[in-house]
């Protein structure tokens, strides 16, 4: 089984494309020639009216509920940017950010700062505060994590982020177990405020009339449930190819393999030949390998049609290098983890398309691959969670119930 | 109301003949105009990407939830040959084996054997051990049934039967109360092993070069859980015209009246002209009448799609039949329990068709009955146990919920 996922491909009518979708205005043989030869449908990926988030959407993408697994995005970040989590660990997702002297943040994403973020999450990571130990690491541009680990910690408390240009919040306990934790929390944004203040990266950063990376702002604060890994749960051998943080750190938590494909970033400029060739590698030794092209939702956060018009081009071909070397009897699916429209520049509620061909796949009528044709298709409208058991299904991979 | 189940004859596309499934290369006039003059959709009979068993499959289809009646398939297929299971009992599926001297099973079907079950089972039944007594019957060729009654029993036994040629299994307690079960069904099949070995039967059997039935397998363990008729649930007089015996069995817990019809076999060769008068005579005298043909499902099996072809017009002359004498006001619904592809030869998970006309039905375009035109049906996709709410609510008979 193959999955590929377009993140945030799936959009709405855009005016300068004569109201069509993106999806819908596009040139992808490989796309249609997909919803062709199999069966189509769309696809509420948590439910109707449920914006996904990328986290919460590809846990449901794989079969995991994610209203009882999700427990704060912070542990998924965390272990997206290679930090561990275990179990009683708290994390948080951080910003480095911009503060005045009184504490008052003049910038959430300290300028979107590209570099030194690495040597300063060295500098405030190890931090001890009483038998708690701070483990820091720096993602993309001026993203971050944090994990505390030691005993008697509990992920119940508010972020210090304050989500907008106002003093940073003091982190408060959301139930009374995790009085601890918030004063931890507190203590160690003050503590790593005083190294980044003068740290050399910083100083170069005023030097440069840069806003400097002197606070960091947790938020999302979490604990891990363990998760029954696919293996186990499908009996399945699994691996995944993916650019982002966030997603590898979602594969990962399922028990998936996650190599390294370089040249891949997640972004519009991903390697896209090198995905196929990954993907093909990787399908000969697991049943279920599983493709994320994050670039679509960049175009959809920027409010770019073009750009996401030649996003659907690209993937397409990368679809096409695929598709030409597989075996008929993979089943392969196609679809988005959530709409990014251009016009709302940021995930929106609208269903996903999906087109599933291969092995024992039916093939309605459904010629394109896009929102509306494939709501016509004989897949009708399903939920998320449904996709793995019916990628299995038609694999004769299903369990059956009864006699 | 009139359910009409075609027992596996929704498939997937077929090579040989160009793609379509059997449902959509064959001619079925009648089942056309039946969609012509309905409403269309496809269903899930338990849940997407979960493959049904006919048990199963109909409990949903009657409206009752298997997940929580479903309790192993041996009261099923005992209720099926039509032996009395009451609460407390623990009652088995059994097949008529072959063993040789050290109790390696050697064919787990004694050869598909057709003749003489009724005088083994008659020679095995009855048996005492201890406070408990055994019962057993035939099924239709190598099966039977055999129900423990007495006090103390519980289900949770493991096998006997080994599932594979290799020495028969001591059937182990799988909670601590269900010990005193377990050592009665190990004791039970070495008693009716030293019967069967000399038996005439069996003697027979091996003059003739064929393997005899010298043991019984028993395995599903399980006990009834009493479900509330469908008189009382429904307030409907229901009956039912079905040949083979787990699809007896299943209606007759739902409390269906389950006639006797001459020339219902459950196979391919059935008097498909005798189910049709039955059901016209059912229905005179039946709120509603339920209808099960197995000849797709067996066609499946076999994994012959010229059979399957012949089963499509077969069913559909019998609803021809029914369909002209029938007034317009009864509300018939034609779908299967599970799809039987031939390519798989066993179920699959797969959705079925389904078409309802009469009544109060609505009219959409849909003018075929096969997998891929239902699915653009105004019914969409539905679940299993939501189509006697369906019908119930097209016949007027559905309850209201509020002012």
């Amino acid at each position: 089984m193959l999955l590929v996922v377009c993140d945030g491909l799936s959009d709405r009518p855009v005016k300068e494309l004569g109201m069509k979708t993106p999806l819908q205005a596009a040139r992808k043989p490989a796309m249609d020639a997909m919803a062709r030869n199999g069966i189509s449908g769309t696809m509420d990926v948590i439910g109707p009216g449920i914006i996904p988030g990328s986290d919460t959407a590809h846990l449901a993408l794989f079969g995991y509920d994610p209203h009882k697994v999700y427990n704060g995005r912070g542990p998924i970040e965390a272990v997206g940017v290679g930090l561990k989590v275990n179990r009683g660990d708290v994390a948080f997702r951080c910003n480095f950010g911009t503060v005045d002297r009184t504490m008052r943040v003049t910038d959430r994403r300290a300028g979107r700062i590209r570099s030194g973020t690495g040597e300063l999450a060295k500098a405030i990571s190890g931090i001890k505060i009483g038998d708690i130990t701070a483990l820091f690491k720096e993602g993309s541009e001026h993203r971050g994590a944090l994990v505390l680990t030691g005993p008697g910690l509990d992920y119940r408390v508010s972020d210090v982020d304050p989500h907008r240009e106002s003093r940073i919040l003091e982190s408060r306990p959301l139930a009374p177990e995790a009085r601890k934790t918030a004063d931890v929390v507190n203590e160690y944004v003050m503590k790593a405020a005083a190294i980044l203040a003068d740290h050399p990266v910083n100083e170069d950063r005023v030097r440069n009339g840069l806003p400097p990376a002197n606070i960091i702002l947790p938020r999302g604060a979490g604990s891990i449930n363990e998760l029954e890994p696919m293996s186990e749960r499908y009996g399945l051998t699994c691996a995944a190819v993916a650019g982002v943080s966030l997603v590898k750190g979602i594969c990962r938590m399922v028990g998936m393999a996650v190599p390294d494909v370089p040249g891949t970033t997640g972004g519009t400029d991903t390697d896209y030949a090198a995905k196929a060739k990954a993907a093909l590698e990787l399908i000969r030794t697991n049943d279920f390998v599983f493709v994320n092209v994050k670039a679509g939702d960049v175009a959809g956060h920027d409010g770019d049609f073009r750009l996401k018009l030649r996003v659907v081009e690209s993937i397409d071909t990368m679809l096409e290098m695929i598709l030409k070397d597989l075996k008929e009897d993979v089943v392969v699916a196609l679809t988005c983890d959530h709409s990014t429209p251009v016009s709302v520049r940021g995930h929106s509620a609208d269903p996903v398309p999906l087109t599933i061909c291969g092995g024992g796949a039916r093939i309605d009528g459904v010629t394109e691959f896009d929102e509306i044709s494939a709501a016509t298709g004989a897949l009708g409208r399903i939920r998320g969670m449904d996709l793995l058991p019916t990628m299995l299904g038609i694999a004769d991979r299903a369990q059956k119930f009864g006699a």
